[in-house]
């Protein structure tokens, strides 16, 4: 039967060197050298088994390979480099070493495709479901970390790409937008990465900001997937765009036109946010989930 | 019924200033200044309910607590200063806000004691049982980190404390050796705590240093508590306190005499590691628990 100290030492036999990793996995602690005049940046993202991912249905690389980029797409939404992650994963007691290899290389091909490096972690089995963390730290560089706050009315609002029905699948295989975070981060007022939904991501950059917002309804671009979901539910596909999580797109605000982004709207002085669409302007409520306990 | 926002708008109440923290919880990433020839360490450990602690007998103020601490324990064993966390919490669905608020104040709480930031996290509900983490962020300050695998043989082998017997209640209410971890930093030439149980850290130790050791029965601190669970279980209190996990004392080796702990045995040049008892030197084979999947 295998155990953890089987699993850490075939870690290490893994790890990609990296110049600023001076003590890597397997002690208590791993350890950095930070570049000086660096801003450190670090984030957590969780992924829990029948929330984020079904392990019933998806192969344990697209599970790792989603809680790495989950945390690289809030990586990219601070327009930040990242440099380093150190992952937790709770098995249920059960789980060969072959599946938590897996896992493994889901997170590390997912974290080496920007060059960044899986530093630790920490691995236990339980009596319960599949749950997985990555804390990710990531560096300026060279421009200042946008936050959620920084918007000003009359900012145009933009995103960096189609969106809603990503539950058809697209969330799991999404490709972070690092270097989309790092072209926007000169310009952009805001950035937050789309995981809530563009309805509720967008009440946080503008509640964080102190701004209102007008959505233009027939200028954000829609997802293929958006429209094969509303043949299915009958739900129109403007909604899904809207209102679906996981797109893992940028959304951001900017007062002069960015290189890259689809203008969807523009910031106001009040704090309503609202829809605008051929058949009038309302309020745009929240319709995206949260986490309720 | 309290959702995630509005416990994540009470954690940003709570938060506590520090001047290396220029971005708090809330935005994507937490932004750290940090400071210029400060080693960066990092590590993160997890709390799983029915593994390191039992939601139907334990205060969410000691879970909090203890997930926090075993994170600072990992700091000690390391030799640096704690500087800022972040915490995931997977939420039983259906567990309430004040549940959730007495995690994170065990937590916060924890962390303050040692001037540590709790800067940022994840929060989520599910059909599952409570998991936690933290991932603790950690600077040098001067002292290089120690490593386990630093020790030559011919160093002591020291303890900070008596072990044995911390399922009796100390596994929950421990509290990590960081000064005492900063004090050993410039002396120790390994170091690791004690959360598997002397006989199974202390192999961590020879295995990175590529060296034995002998181990003396009768210089090893026995807990009260391994005293009180030997005439529960009529395990030898010698056997508790070698294979018991969770003493959360550090585990050291140096080649002078240190200013605190007690010799425990010493350190050999084969690979070998010994128990030497009045009954005579045999192996001391790993007895603690290891997670198994």
């Amino acid at each position: 039967m295998p155990g953890e100290f089987e699993f850490i030492s075939w870690i290490r036999q893994q790890q990609a060197a990296s110049k600023l990793l001076q003590v890597p996995a397997g002690d208590d602690f791993a350890v950095l050298k930070w570049p000086a005049d660096d801003l450190l940046l670090v984030g957590v993202d969780q992924v829990l088994d029948g929330v984020h991912v079904d392990t019933s249905r998806h192969a344990p690389e697209r599970i790792g390979q989603k809680v790495m980029n989950r945390n690289l797409s809030d990586c990219a939404a601070m327009a930040c480099l990242p440099v380093a992650a150190v992952a937790t994963v709770a098995l249920p007691r059960g789980t060969g070493l072959d599946y938590a290899q897996r896992l493994y290389r889901g997170m590390a091909d997912a974290a080496a495709a920007f060059n960044c490096v899986l530093a630790g972690g920490d691995t236990g089995s339980w009596d319960g479901k599949l749950a997985m963390t990555v804390t990710l730290l990531g560096r300026s560089d060279g421009i200042q970390p946008v936050t959620r706050a920084g918007a000003k009315p009359g900012d145009g609002i933009y995103v960096t790409g189609p969106l809603g029905g990503s539950i058809l699948g697209r969330h799991l295989d999404f490709v972070p937008r690092i270097p989309e975070g790092r072209l926007l981060g000169s310009i952009a007022t805001a950035m937050i990465d789309l995981s809530d939904g563009l309805s509720r991501d967008l009440r946080h950059i503008c509640d964080a900001s102190g701004v209102g917002a007008t959505i233009e309804g027939d200028k954000i671009p829609i997802h293929d997937d958006a429209r094969r979901l509303a043949e299915q539910d009958k739900i129109d596909p403007l909604t899904h765009a809207l209102d679906d999580g996981e797109d893992y797109e940028l959304l951001f605000t900017a007062s002069v036109p960015p290189p890259i982004g689809t203008r969807v709207g523009t910031t106001t002085a009040d704090g309503e946010i609202r829809l605008k669409t051929s058949a009038g302007t309302q309020p745009l409520s929240a319709g995206a989930w949260e986490h309720h306990f």
